[in-house]
């Protein structure tokens, strides 16, 4: 009996990935389908089909990728550390370019049709997340991947790196939700109220980036899901530690 | 230097504190200028000027209050916990209540100007985090308040209450986010993307309520700033578990 209760626990956390990634891709489709179908499809030339390209890429690089970027570290947490950290960089820079891309995407659109960039509250929160993404991504990649700062420092500087990557995900989520509303009221406003597929096709979108946020929230924030203690990086951090700083070691 | 250490954490903490509440109550002023300055202002008679107590209540209620209901386990964190948890019950109580009233005012505006309900992403989610609170606080009181669980059962439940309430203020913030959105586009979509005030108060607002949920997350989350074991309280839960399931210690 007792030796079943990790196996359990096992099956707990394969079942709540699965279902994160199943949330994850059904919002993607469902951009895709409500950009798709109801919307005209995608183009790049400066039309309301440019426009169309913005909303997926935000969802699939800013919620998606960005959130299984972090969620790397709980699938992965018995691999070795400087592999996940690769695999964790690489799918932040896969994400921060198609977010790039989606940014270009609704700018081009705007100037194509002269309509006034960066006035509303959607776009306010979506810029400072991007650019909050941009600085996290960078002192990332200068704090672990190619440590320049000392342990020290890097020790001090984790629990803000985690806290504000979990930040930028709500961030981007919340923006998301808010771009779905105003898409609504400024194609659909008269038939909204109505109950058309298309307003519940995206109210559902809503709720299923609700979902992924929640899911992953809990996977990250999760005791039992964290990266365990592993010896041999142990003693690596410790010697470094002890060779640069004399100081006592901490397991970040 | 070494005694001035925890000194300086302490005036950080109250520096963030009071941070957080400056902009938790920046919030409900500018929400009421908003109301009160450019939608002439509060009524209860199914006007518009009925709708007006809408934001404001959920703004004080679901977001304000109910932050600062989670708060008081960080700034009491050296009081009696029986305390604590009777003030955490009674803002959350007080937080219910306004909540309700301004439901009611919407739904009463709604009836009265003949406006469906309940076809937006917003009251989707604005309901969704309204019935999951009332849920969280009927929870809390039977788990916590007046424990009819088992001590096993309480110190389980305690970290999914914790993560559901955070989860629920996050949700309130990004709801409110969406309404703020809404209102925009319902009254001013000719002007606001001219930067009209009304237009750019709304959208700093917006931007207040992320700040303060993202200070109030920090706060919540930050390890030195948890609760302190308390050797009474844990003898006594040590006491009690013993007696009721013979099992060993834990401290929730």
């Amino acid at each position: 009996m007792e030796e079943s209760a990790p196996r359990q626990g096992r099956s707990v956390f394969v079942g709540l990935v699965g279902a994160s990634q199943l949330l994850g891709l059904a919002s993607v489709v469902l951009t895709g389908v409500w950009m798709g179908h109801y919307r005209q499809g995608f183009a790049w030339n400066g039309s309301a089909q440019e426009f169309n390209v913005h909303p997926l890429c935000m969802v699939l690089g800013l919620v998606f990728l960005h959130g299984d970027a972090i969620l790397v570290y709980r699938v992965f947490r018995n691999e070795a550390k400087r592999n996940v950290k690769l695999l964790h960089g690489i799918i932040h820079l896969l994400a921060l370019i198609i977010s790039i891309i989606g940014f270009v995407a609704v700018f081009d659109y705007h100037r194509a049709a002269k309509i006034p960039d960066m006035y509303s509250l959607h776009s306010w929160c979506g810029m400072a997340t991007l650019v909050l993404f941009c600085i996290q991504w960078v002192m990332g990649l200068l704090f672990f991947l190619f440590p320049v700062a000392s342990s020290g420092l890097r020790a001090a500087y984790l629990p803000v790196h985690v806290f504000c990557g979990l930040v930028l995900l709500v961030m981007a989520i919340g923006t998301s939700l808010m771009g779905i509303t105003e898409k609504l009221l400024f194609s659909i406003m008269p038939t909204y109220s109505q109950f058309t597929p298309e307003g519940v096709l995206a109210n559902v979108l809503g709720l299923l980036l609700v979902c992924f946020g929640v899911l992953l929230g809990y996977l990250i924030t999760r005791e039992e899901y964290r990266r365990p203690p592993n010896p041999e990086e142990e003693s690596l951090s410790v010697h470094f530690k002890t060779l640069t700083e004399g100081g006592s070691p901490t397991s970040p």
